[in-house]
């Protein structure tokens, strides 16, 4: 990139060709000629029908629609409403009851959640840990406020949780500074639906005990929650909340929430920031620091859809009937996911360890030109360093049972 | 405050008592007691009706009612919708059509437009410039990312702008830096309703004009115009719009837009910054660099109040529709103002020099104990340092007729 004009560089590298924007274009000039039913536009991250429609939850929309005009002019307060923030709560948890104090703080979806907690619990200079497969934007945050982001290798030879490289960089990055972020995004991980085992959180809290001994450290664990309701069992992939209350002072656990995904409410930026702490002076100096940052970045939140949250978690009725659509859609993900994996299988085409969730990673050498190959079959697939990423949220259950044979052939290419 | 336990300083002051929560409450706290149409609540920064109720335009609630579900739904792009973008540069600029380069990116309201102005033209430790009079979020804004804000002496002895305090501050910053964001609010600047006259703008644009004479200097000018739409005559109001386009490559003219008072959006964070450069460069340079800072720290905007503004603006019935409707509660405003102001003179209470707007302040030691005060007779303002803030837009015309003489005894007390 050239050199900035006007604007201050800041530490940060911008600009350069938008990879998912790019192959998300030809995949639409494509449709566009071919027609959709011809095409499988592997590279959407939002659930579509197997038609290629937006899925929405009609339960969630019904009372967006419904609202008073007030609820959606009037200003939220800074950290949300106080419905808002107790909905949140049940949202996270569910079933689940945390025994430490939970603080909650609006935000913008889940970026602003992630946004928020590198600015407040790293300094500027300082570096964040994920792994080595991860949400490309958490750089983009991590960059934009001059903090910078590392990564460990998340699987080991056996496609298990490798927490000996986890291990290794958390204490070469405390070697080096006194706080860091830890981002774990699970369960069903972006990009590969890997899903934490309670085994695989063990090890985890076993490094960051360790690592927390010195008590000059601050370690803030991270856990990006935004397909948790698209996972599975809701009860069953939230036990590993039991495993994030275990810790001393010095490791504060984080929660970033968003509705994009469990309440198909993308487009209007709700979600929160809380925080799982069993001592309440550190609850309390999370909410001033979390709304402080969010007075300062958008000021208050998109009050409709907090309005819409709590209302839904006020009427049992309609929780139910919320959680009913969502279910039909989430078979329908699951099954999806299946169909591919079994596909896989058939044809021996390695991909990451997948649980569940919205996306499958095939590692590869090569990515671009596979990626490029299967566009000449018109599969359209996202190329992500040493692998491709496939939407399976985005294609069809019919795709899902024939694109694995397609990529496997083109990854036997190069 | 005392130190933080697991956040990090980065060198900001938070905490504190927030003085406009901790007053809107006391007067709530009185309305449930005695009435609300006992108390004089003038601490809100809404419009509200004689009655005390928020005012919505039902004109652009009924277009965001009417939506498909997945313009509720859907992710919008990072830097707005393409009908957003150009919609915005309409609601802006009205009919002064603007000889350079305009580009937009969409923003959670103002906040989100004045981060992104701060974060990308400014380096952290850099001082950014406004009046002593100012909207305290300013502040929040340019602490939270590490800057400082300096003021200069918005008024000089005859009540006019104080340019020679204007131009010594700009120059002491910049002998210190090399980079500077000035921010002015007009125009019906918040605080005081002031609006800065075309020959005020003549006086900034001589100073900057100066001041960029040094090649090595770089300054953005951020104009706030927040409350635009509720000042007077459309065209009138925009004819300042003139005064931005002849200026050298080194200084960037910069634009905050939000429609939370014009469109009574407020709780639906739309917003956007724009740029006015006659460098191509420039200008795509802030696209870049203002869509990066908005994918880093709230990723995209609520798509829904995109396509709203989208519609009005794609439909001359409907945008008169708004236009007339937002029109009859500018007149309501005026007239407040006007009857506020003649009061105050019949009473000899000296005001901050205003024209138009939500606010009028009144300069005063001891503003605390002359809030306290008006307390005592169920008025409730907003104590702002060498002043008190007067929401006009929240109280009758009534209390606009009768308060003036209670502020100017209980300021005579002090």
């Amino acid at each position: 990139m050239s050199k900035l004009i006007m604007a201050q560089e800041n530490k940060r590298i911008m600009g350069g060709p938008d990879k998912i924007f790019g192959v998300s274009n030809l995949a639409k000039k494509r449709i566009a000629e071919i027609g959709k039913d011809n095409v499988v536009n592997s590279t959407i991250g939002a659930l579509l029908d197997d038609e290629g429609n937006l899925i929405v939850l009609s339960s969630v929309v019904d009372v967006l629609k419904d609202l008073a005009p007030k609820d959606y002019a009037e200003y939220a307060p800074i950290a949300g409403t106080p419905e808002y923030i107790d909905t949140v709560k049940k949202a996270v948890f569910g079933n689940y009851n945390p025994k430490g104090y939970v603080e909650a703080c609006a935000t913008p979806g889940g970026t602003g959640a992630i946004r928020n907690a590198i600015q407040n619990y790293t300094k500027r200079g300082d570096t964040v840990l994920t792994s080595d497969w991860h949400w490309s934007p958490y750089g983009t945050i991590a960059a934009e406020i001059e903090r910078r982001l590392e990564t460990y290798t998340l699987f080991d030879k056996e496609q298990k949780f490798n927490d000996s490289s986890f291990d290794e960089k958390l204490n070469q990055i405390l070697k080096a500074q006194d706080e860091t972020v830890v981002i774990i995004n699970t369960p069903a991980h972006n990009p590969t639906g890997y899903t934490f085992t309670l085994e695989d959180w063990d090890k985890v809290n076993r490094s960051l005990k360790n690592a927390a001994k010195n008590k000059d450290k601050k370690i803030t664990l991270l856990v990006d929650i935004a397909y948790l309701d698209f996972s599975g069992d809701a009860d069953q992939y939230r036990a590993f909340f039991s495993k994030l209350e275990d810790f001393p002072d010095n490791i504060l656990v984080l929660i970033a929430f968003s509705a994009s995904k469990g309440y198909t409410l993308y487009g209007m930026r709700c979600g929160a920031i809380l925080c799982m702490t069993p001592n309440k002076d550190i609850a309390d100096e999370f909410k001033m620091v979390a709304t402080f940052s969010s007075r300062a970045s958008w000021s208050n939140g998109t009050r409709a859809s907090m309005v819409v949250l709590s209302r839904i978690f006020a009427d049992k009725a309609l929780l139910s009937k919320v959680t009913e659509e969502r279910n039909e859609y989430l078979s329908m993900l699951i099954k999806r996911g299946n169909i591919f994996m079994h596909a896989a299988k058939e044809c021996n085409l390695t991909t990451c360890p997948f649980d569940s969730g919205f996306f499958i990673t095939i590692p590869c050498k090569n990515a671009d030109q596979i990626g490029e190959e299967l566009q000449k079959s018109n599969i359209f697939v996202i190329p992500i360093g040493d692998g491709i990423r496939i939407s399976i949220a985005s294609i069809s259950e019919e795709a899902c049972s024939y694109i694995p044979a397609k990529i496997a052939a083109a990854v036997s290419k190069y």
